[in-house]
């Protein structure tokens, strides 16, 4: 995987890709958001290699997605726990479930259903909403340049009139 | 990449990142966000092999993510728009923005900024939202079987105890 380039884009999206933009770290996330924290565990659930499984957890735990912990003093066995830098991956895990609830199993064939523990419903699907809570479609935004642009960037906007985004509704 | 054996889970981001679960996908889906249409603004931006990017942008035009049309009748130039499955990401990709804004940019050095086009401010922070509008911590979430879940599946779930997740809050 070409991480030494993504490395280097002043995009934040690019520098979580290259994170987590592999399918087996999607896979481990997710058993990990359903509580899954042992090796064998991930093990059993995934079908992995070994070698593959050790790798993308030990890519996890260095970039402090997962923390490994000893499960006792003097014991060679571990978990495998979120950390609040990885439980702030909730929403993309999320999204990423409504998306193929939705296109792939449709509507009442979901495979799994997240609920809310206070009132057993299920919860609401990822969206993107404005500051007063109005629901936005992608043609009802834009992008520009945030306080952290670079200067490519900036040159990218100005290029473009300082908005991109010529999405039309459908 | 393992494409059959994630074809075959009864899981719906398995699913959804066997389509969509690589880095350059992902960018260039984010690109198709920004309104960027064509192969050659894909690939100046995304410095991207040739037969890489081609291959990515049929995989994303055979899941009907994007629609590839001519741009004019009788010439031999593209566009690739994406589709509504495809604008149905854009709870995803924002979900991985916001992410890498806070965890590797840091607050106010953000890169990028989307903003709702009725009022030009920034958009909120994806996130997961039971019914009433409660946001919702991984921990006060529970998993369980939907109405589309295989026998393996509901096995799982009940040796689970029916439902899925012992995350602690921090």
């Amino acid at each position: 995987m070409p991480r030494t380039s993504l490395e280097s884009f002043n995009c934040s999206l690019a520098r979580t890709v290259d994170i987590i933009g592999d399918q087996w770290t999607l896979l481990i996330l997710r058993d990990a958001f359903y509580g899954i924290s042992s090796f064998s565990d991930f093990s059993k659930r995934l079908g992995l290699a070994r070698t593959v499984l050790t790798d993308r957890l030990n890519r996890l735990v260095e970039h402090e997605i997962l923390r490994k912990e000893q499960t006792k003093p003097g014991v060679d066995r571990y978990r495998y726990k979120l950390t609040t830098k990885g439980k702030d991956l909730f929403p993309v895990i999320v999204s990423l479930v409504n998306w193929g609830d939705r296109w792939i199993f449709g509507a009442d064939n979901e495979p799994i259903r997240i609920f809310d523990k206070r009132t057993q419903s299920p919860v609401q699907n990822v969206k993107v909403q404005a500051r007063d809570g109005h629901v936005l479609e992608p043609h009802e935004v834009t992008f520009g340049p945030g306080p952290g642009a670079s200067s490519e960037t900036l040159l990218a906007f100005k290029k473009a009139n300082e908005r991109l985004n010529v999405i039309k509704p459908d």
